[in-house]
């Protein structure tokens, strides 16, 4: 019997991040977008708005799913969930790619596998 | 000391749902949208996308974070991500009115917190 699932979705916590990083709409935006290049996914529209006085919130919608930020620079704190499905896209090539972006001074990092089946399963 | 968070992230596996209401695109855009209001999110944009020959993805942006949900019609199956920051926000008011529409046949949900810091703490 084959437990795979349908979806994985890394939670990613980074904290001791650069405030002007986690400040930079634009910056970011480009980051989730060539994450969810790298990780194999197909760009289906982007959402991202810049708060004041700080903060940015962005989604990313894939084919395969989806990639989200949510930034408290005052914090150096961001929140990221990296969410794929297929075998043909790898959600570590996107984290990857995003840390090395941030540089955070810490990482905390959870994959969950999202719907599982009995004997079912796509990659 | 308080241990409280930036945000609470419910991960909700929903089964057995109708494969007609998962592959309507536009009753599940209104679904999520009601969703987030019913919160007490702020709509900040909303991206969705239907596939062939079945399946939606979308996300609702909010101010206070994103709801997502991704549904496979043929396994019966969504996964619906409800991420909000702010004690002026319930995502509990949000899963409770998705479930409702959906009435699938198994729900699992699980209550992440985000941003979570020694002392600190928004909700």
């Amino acid at each position: 019997m084959v437990l795979r699932g349908l979806g994985r979705h890394l939670i990613v916590e980074v904290w001791g991040v650069d405030a002007e990083l986690l400040d930079d709409e634009a910056g970011l935006r480009d980051m989730l977008v060539e994450a969810a290049r790298r990780a194999g996914g197909r760009v289906m529209g982007v959402l991202f708005h810049k708060f004041e006085p700080q903060g940015v919130t962005g989604v990313v919608a894939i084919a395969e799913s989806h990639i989200s930020i949510h930034t408290w620079p005052e914090y150096g704190y961001a929140a990221i969930d990296i969410f794929t499905c297929g075998s043909h896209v790898d959600p570590w090539r996107a984290f990857e790619y995003s840390v090395g972006k941030l540089k955070p001074k810490s990482i905390n990092v959870f994959e969950v596998r999202r719907g599982v089946m009995p004997g079912g399963g796509e990659f």
